[in-house]
């Protein structure tokens, strides 16, 4: 049994489930273990880093998997999106800008462009730089995005953008997706597959301290917030619509809302965030992960998580459409 | 053909659609539209007002229909639950505030108490209290709400605590539902059935003004935001970590972070919103709408449209399954 969309046509894979390219947490290992499993895996460029790209394709060894960018940080090392695809990536993501500038590049690679979007705006964008595959993300989701626009309207919009504009792009929905119901309901929302962040963050093989998983797989899900703390405690000079979505913990509760005062001390907060990486204190340093942190109460390996997720939207599609179709 | 749940089963209805009870739009003739064509309609009695809600359980007819209120405005002249429960109404639902002081009064009336909530804590208090179903509703819809949880985490969330605590009680997906598709999505999400407001704002027989509907039709879904500067405008004293999701309007754009400034100037600024309602000036009065604008574009009578939200919500229940699960 499986599960067919034009997504799985396409890429000839078994499944409609992407893993999001986290940075850090989606490196070479996580991203083989969901294409190894039948899904499709994005390493997580992030900010970009020459010597972490060029690891953790290392670690992805034969298996084919793509790559993620922050796109206006990659755009100022534009050699990093050459060394990207030098790999042969089975597909290139990019988020958070204007994909144009690098989307003739991407094409000429003969590589797949996955473009993610928050909003109408983005799609439109994404569309006319000749984007083949949209990820719908909706604020639900973890990490940076915008708080206008919740996943489950934002998919059904930009489903019939496409089908309108460019009826080939396929359309991945993604913010707050992380078992079988969330892909089923993708699903019946128009979509041709899922894309997941936080699940895949809750695995063995995420590049993320122990300490921080523990404390996710103990949340609920109402323990997340929108902010910008870390953004100015690390420098990261995001544009000012992005917010990064996070579990709340001390250093949020002691800064969001005085944003200002923050910006004044960030040098010295900075040293305090960074010995917490290292020491793995998740009351300072930052768990960043989505809504979907309530859906989630174990650590498996990644391959396992791919056919559970599978399996059960399947289950799911037919059980309930059984059960509440009646002649 | 028919959707069967467990709440089309409870209620003796035909579809699991529920007609959120907004403030002003849903009166009796809207409820009665959805009541008559197989959901379950509920009128509207929002802040409470003795004389409104007599004339729209008048104007209900011998329809079997509900109705929801504001709870902390209605403690404040709680004969009005009274008047409510005084016309046998099918179901009584409770909005933004612990139902627990009203719910014996409405169970010693055999009436079913419908609860809404907007995260984990809101959905264990409505259970503490007895409630017999709960609305998860997130961010995503229109009107007053939180801001932590979309509709795709809630609803799972929420399920997953009811089965684990009170399996009996019924649970309502809500917040960014308008077709099929939401439906179809709401029923993988584990939920019994969908409440919608925007969609049925969107009607003929709401109570709306013909110039805040036209705005809605043509509005896409990026165009919504939350906002408390009308009820500061108004002098709704609302509990402060409820917002209201509105669509942008000029009024919005001038006054949304100008908030203290906007306290200083309520009472002048008033008179101005309170003609635009009467004038239908929607670039200063209201538009109280959720991110489904996107999904809506055109103006069905109600009971026409619950047809076709159960039609299509059958056919992408059918459809999907059929197309996506292969053997």
């Amino acid at each position: 049994m499986a599960l067919r969309t034009r997504l799985t046509d396409t890429f000839g894979i078994k499944h409609p489930i992407v893993l999001a390219p986290m940075d850090p947490a989606s490196g070479g290992a996580l991203a083989a273990a969901v294409s190894g499993a039948g899904g499709l895996g994005l390493i997580g460029g992030g900010y970009g880093d020459r010597e972490m790209l060029e690891r953790e394709f290392a670690r992805a060894g034969n298996q084919r998997v793509g790559c993620g960018f922050i796109t206006w940080s990659m755009a100022k090392n534009p050699e990093l999106l050459d060394l990207a695809l030098a790999h042969k990536p089975a597909a290139m993501m990019l988020s958070f800008a204007d994909p144009a500038p690098f989307a003739e590049k991407i094409r000429a690679a003969g590589v797949p462009l996955i473009s993610q979007v928050h909003n109408l705006e983005h799609a439109r964008r994404a569309l006319d730089a000749g984007a083949d595959v949209l990820v719908a993300q909706g604020t639900d989701a973890g990490g940076h995005g915008l708080t206008t626009r919740g996943t489950i309207t934002l998919v059904p919009n930009v489903v019939d953008l496409v089908a309108r504009e460019r009826p080939g792009v396929l359309v991945l929905a993604a913010g707050g997706i992380a078992d079988g119901r969330g892909i089923a309901a993708a699903l019946m929302l128009g979509a041709d597959g899922a894309l997941l962040g936080t699940r895949f963050w809750a695995t063995q093989e995420a590049l993320i301290h122990p300490a921080a998983k523990a404390r996710v797989v103990a949340a609920t899900g109402d323990e997340t917030v929108r902010t910008s703390v870390y953004d100015i405690v690390r420098n990261r000079t995001w544009p000012t619509e992005y917010t990064g979505r996070l579990m709340r913990n001390r250093f949020i509760e002691t800064w969001h809302g005085r944003e200002d005062e923050l910006r004044g001390l960030a040098g010295e907060e900075r040293k305090a965030v960074e010995a917490a990486d290292q020491s793995g204190d998740y009351d300072v340093s930052n768990v960043t992960v989505g809504e979907a942190i309530g859906l989630v109460q174990d650590l498996p390996p990644a391959g396992e998580l791919v056919e559970r997720l599978a399996a059960d939207a399947e289950a799911r599609l037919i059980g309930v459409t059984r059960t509440v179709v009646t002649a």
